[in-house]
């Protein structure tokens, strides 16, 4: 489902010395007379030593900060937060929360602080769960939901609102927001499920509905461009570890013992490249962006042969869509099968390469290979306490952007502060890690591995620009 | 220690649209003959795939990114990484590592981080530990590092070079640091070391010695300004969520049960406002910026009441720092006593307000108070995950400094990009929570608890503006 | 709280070569014409594929299991299990469930399991829990309990059902049980609250009700005799690794390092014992059992002394009952004061001792002392598996004895197999450490510390024969 | 390899009341005049507390305790520890430890305290590692252990000494053992490598050399007969329920989610049924004991379209070697291939089932099922508080045992006391879960689940009378 943002909707504003606001939709941009309110925040006793409630209006983050004295100034995000000026009585608001895609750490807690961020900042009571993603608007009755039923849902792991791939009928979908006099929705989900939102957010502008939309990226793969990092992230490469930590120890205990790890990643390799940096157990990192081959020189048997040769044992930490190529081609099949959230139907690459190293080497040498594939063991835990805080202020970040009037937007992370992102950014491309970038050269430094770039690849990752991996490190 | 960099030594470079570079020194400087020599780095296989090996001169990373369209482009900090030229060749190096003051998690790590960054980056082999803190310059002998003695090290806590407070004796280090012919000296510190390394730094330019000195922050309170937050920060406050949950299931089991929670935080309460945000556990959280007071109306006595009557047991987790001024009101005694490192020596805040609370509720109900003081079970701990990854990088970008000239310098996460930030701007002021800052108002808003604040200190309060506490999120 | 169950009442079977069975109290004593039902079990599903439902009321398990081919067989307790025949109808049980004492891991996982016995096996509706302890019964409302509100009580610390100290009223108490109708008295809890268990079943018989009292022990401290362990004593093992792990970190960071660990034992060092046994890394463990003494030769100073100089720094773990006879000799007071729940109150020996460290050091060497206190961080976390099933058999054993009309009768593993023991049996003496027994000896070895034995105590400790501390590994 | 001590071997002693003794060989069986020594232990300062250093001769322990006053005292085995005569001079002492099969937690920790054990208690030095398993001792190097080569391993998993499957020829391994001099062998391994120390300890009297073999019983599925609990089981029971908690959020997040987990387990389903008692979260568990069939009515897909109905969701936890027989008849090919150490291949079972729940509920609803594999995740840990002490008795009490002269037998804990049993009764059979026992019945009482069990199958089971499973709780 892509979603091209008609190019006359771009909210943008410039400025002085190449300055460059990419901004997003207003409730005032389709309804210039409706009513505001003051914000009830202004009130709240927690809120009263606050010197500056509201951020100010022209309070933007850019999105380069590696600069030169005479950089353009480049463009920038709108900064998250509450207003002076809200757009919804607390009484007039009908806010529902929908879960898409897979599981990911802190699902929960982000639903529990927009439900908190609701209630306690802004008064809001009617607050409704979408059972089961996109298809529970139109398939399924709503979940109450109040602070009792959230209180202690971030203890964990999963989402209590259910989640599903697919489903999604943008029709189907703002009819029953219509129906349902709902005015505003968040909408946490990875990139698949931040298209969708966009296609709601355009039905709705069509319908001319006073409906918000907001979304929350969820990925824990971590290939959303623009933020530094999604929620759950960090969790992930912190669990990461105790499977990396068991294939070190399997394969240190028998001889020619390769230990090989399968991480989340279908076409971003941050999980792989972070939990491989963080472990320094781990002699080869393979990830979907750096291609590699198996047979003759420079090959990943001729590096398992040196490796297992110099040290008796070896991990290898390989992320779910790497040498997907070498797969396909090995199964002479079309890999475009989608699953039902449009992400390419991976062959499990785990079992795959697992397979082709023992066969390879069976008749060369005695070798034990244990396979580990820990994804569910990752995805399924509670997000850690760094995680917990930035859930909070991503959901109440959220919480403050809608009743503020902003509309089809993704709140996240730039820079280290909370911005308003137009939907079309967040959906255009993925986020990669640049392998002709220091980050990758940090990981082969730390595991010694080769490149397994043939001269051609070389000449093609030179041609990789683009921004450097947004994991900006 | 307090170290005023004459005002003549700072480098500033301004820029159109009111750009200010506060650029760190550079061997250039003193030595603008010293002979250069190409990176080695461009021959390291790992680093051949990197497109733009080295940091472009004119990389700044901006201080403050909250801007306007026309905003002056404010203070600017050189880009860690590595430089075409390096000002060492490999065999003349001599670098020394010295840990000092209290326990962190990542200390091991880092240490590890900057033996392998000298080995395999630049092939540096001369590399020595300095034994128990600055002491260890002129007391104690060196210790020989090298891969194999550091290779796991960051699996266990603490610092394997030992650490002390105080022994900062200027003239004998720099006189050892001579003796010896060490030419690199990296120092692991909170704020009483880097004073510490400003002055190294200074006498070492008084006796035109060519010796890099540079600084890598340690502060688990992350009191440190600038920096976006210090390494072992997010185990901290991870390992803490124990003592909340432990603390909690106290009181829930128990009459009118308290569980009260110390954690560390001399002077800045980040550690106590994190672990209480991740939590929602906590009833009240207390930090030295948020003075608060105990008998008569608004008090903590009075809202202890409270809360007790509405629920029935309560969390209170208290900065070690906090209410030092109540403390000695009631011991009636100077509190300027100082630890080795020049920080105030604290009354344990934890057992004197315990007892306050236990003696004035004696009479007036049953209670039971649990007081909990996890302070080593937390500094003791290997650093988590996305930790490691961050003293990875801290480690690299002081030696990449370093090898490339510069020189008096503290490495530090500026806005998420790693920076060379002067001596005088780390060790200026302290950083501190700004309770008229959202983020504080966010953790008020979670516990419910009162601002605790007299008229007098409302006033008082609002006149605090200053930088926000650089913990932007 | 002292009882004496009058000698004529224990119920004492002989057998041929010596055999001796310990019996517990049953209806049928009072009321042999007490109307029996089939066990309910026989029809349950589960059940159905067991082959032999109940226990053979012949079945007994020996006290004393290392036997010569000619030793007398010895003591017995009746085997725990269902019965062919029970006293209750389903409907006419209400049952009440009271904690009471200090926290212990698996408190919350024993409640549940046995509102789960109750129901699932028993078709039991009716159970109330006791709200805060003994106290609750006479002061307080009852807590309604049935599967919904016990189904994750699990998986945290603490009890759903709050418990303090003291306030054991028999009378009172056995008023509340004989006004509300109950049948059924379940308590959980330490000797104290065993010996309260032993005075309500005395006053329920004064009083001739049909009412059945079963005790489940609980002592973190591992405490109480003939039992081989008690449920969450490998939890609290487990938890103090943490606590000994930072005080080794903090220990090998500093010169003259010390890390000082205080553990629970009041009477008893068992925890100190296996977490030293099972850390490795303690050079010295004070127990309540083994007298020390500091100064002097042969004292604990001139040890200390002599580790930090062998090794440079030292782990030290201190049961909370340790050295209270040098603790009031220095306090010149009376240490007799008690609890609510009658136990000694004791000082801080931790506290105490480390200042005595400090004191005797300061002149000498530079030395530096962490103190660590993990009581409540060890007593509040929920029990780990092994504990969570041995919870689990305890709560059955319980419910199947009640539901056979045992009485008056706590449960406990006896040589791995579960039995009912006496209350008089449990009460009569505490479980201690025998430090001329092998698993003493093991520890010694384990840190090489001396006895800290003067010439008295060595003859006073060889006439400890007595039956070796149950924990008989 | 089967071992089939001749029956002329087994030393039975026969006493009164029925009680028998199966006795140990020793040395004295076949060198009446081998010369014996004071055990050094009685000049050991940490023993000198110990008041009775010595076992007597006549302790023995009952396999039996469930007894009636006249039942037979039946068999018992000779109780582990130090003798007051040892059959080794310290210096003579060239002792080997060798770590077969599979990994399992705790393997370091038994190497570790056998190391300890030999140097502390008895003066040993010479200790060698046998490279890789059975293979290492004609195929490799031994490897020098010393206390300080093993200080530190008991904080990782796996074995130093490495491990391989198979390699058992006992000609070339006494061969290589009488050429080295080796006169103490300590084999860790499971049933298959017990049978393998037979054949060496068998072809050791052939050749009458003065060589010791002791056995230490590994089997991470608790398996082996007669023995309470083998170490390690504790930590994988514990770390399994990681997996579990996975696969429950995952099942609760999705529309009809199944979690299905496969654990270790191959002839035998104890870790299965633990893990499951001990989670709650467990619908259904099924284990190679208690045969299932799949289609029709009381089958499993039967009760999963029943409990998705009821829940939405499910857990089923899977033994590795469950259903193996449903395996093998849709494979129509022979599952008697054997792995290395002569078990039974085993074909994925987990993949398998996974495939056909899938398959057969396609067309009738939508399921999502999440298949988890923890298998290394659980082998590769460091053993738990609980089972380190375990592996330290274990490992003392072959020692104590070899030194005392005893040979050709096993150490292992029966009924709470550690004991010599002979080889013949620890490979003569495995143990099982028994499911007409009460343990059992627990299990499918917590579940729900119903027992599968066809007419036929309920007719053989309950022939199935046999000693119960002594997981003897």
């Amino acid at each position: 489902m892509s979603s091209s943002v008609p190019n006359s909707d771009r909210k943008i504003v410039t400025g002085p010395a190449g300055y460059i606001l990419e901004d997003v939709p207003h409730f005032s941009d389709d309804f210039p007379d409706h009513p505001t309110y003051p914000n009830p925040l202004q009130d709240n006793a927690a809120y009263s030593v606050v010197k500056q409630y509201f951020v100010d209006e022209d309070d933007t983050v850019p999105q380069k900060i590696v600069v030169h004295p005479d950089s353009p100034r480049g463009t920038h995000f709108r900064r998250a937060g509450p207003r002076q000026r809200v757009y919804f009585e607390s009484d007039d608001v009908l806010a529902c929360i929908v879960t898409c895609g897979g599981l990911c750490p802190g699902l929960n807690t982000v639903i529990r602080e927009i439900v908190c961020g609701l209630s306690y900042m802004y008064g809001v009571k009617r607050i409704l769960g979408i059972d089961g993603g996109y298809r529970g608007f139109y398939a399924r009755n709503t979940i109450h939901l109040d602070l009792k039923t959230v209180n202690d849902i971030h203890r964990s792991g999963g989402t209590i609102l259910g989640t599903s791939r697919g489903g999604h009928n943008t029709t189907k979908i703002v009819d029953s927001i219509q129906d349902r006099g709902i005015n505003q929705v968040y909408i946490i989900g990875g990139d698949g499920s931040q298209k969708g939102a966009a296609a709601i957010f355009e039905e709705i502008r069509k319908r001319k509905l006073k409906v918000a939309v907001a979304g929350i990226p969820k990925t824990i793969d971590n290939d959303i461009p623009i933020i530094d990092r999604s929620f759950g992230f960090d969790t992930a490469v912190e669990e990461a570890q105790r499977a990396i930590n068991a294939a070190h120890v399997e394969a240190t205990s028998f001889e020619n013992g390769i230990g090989l790890v399968k991480l989340m990643g279908r076409y971003s390799g941050f999980i792989a490249m972070h939990a491989t940096l963080a472990s320094r157990d781990v002699d080869c990192c393979l990830i979907p962006e750096s291609p590699f081959f198996l047979e003759g020189s420079g090959g990943l048997f001729e590096f398992i042969d040196k490796r297992l040769k110099e040290s008796g044992h070896m991990v290898i930490v390989i992320a779910e869509g790497a040498g997907q190529d070498l797969l396909s081609e090995s199964m002479k099949e079309s890999t475009t099968l989608k699953d039902a959230s449009g992400n390419k139907l991976l062959q499990d690459i785990g079992l795959w390469i697992s397979q082709r190293i023992k066969d390879h080497f069976a008749k060369k040498m005695t070798l034990t290979l244990k396979y580990i594939d820990p994804t569910y063991m990752i995805r399924a835990v509670p997000s850690n306490a760094s995680d917990n805080v930035c859930c909070t202020l991503l959901a109440q970040s959220a919480v403050h952007g809608v009743m503020a009037g902003y509309n089809g937007f993704t709140v996240g992370l730039v820079n280290g502060r909370h911005t308003y992102i137009p939907f079309n950014r967040i959906t255009e491309k993925q986020n990669k890690v640049v392998i002709t970038d220091r980050m990758w050269a940090r990981l082969l430094s730390s595991t010694n591995q080769p490149s397994f770039m043939k001269q051609a690849d070389k000449i093609h990752s030179n041609q990789l620009v683009g921004e450097p991996g947004t994991m900006k490190w």
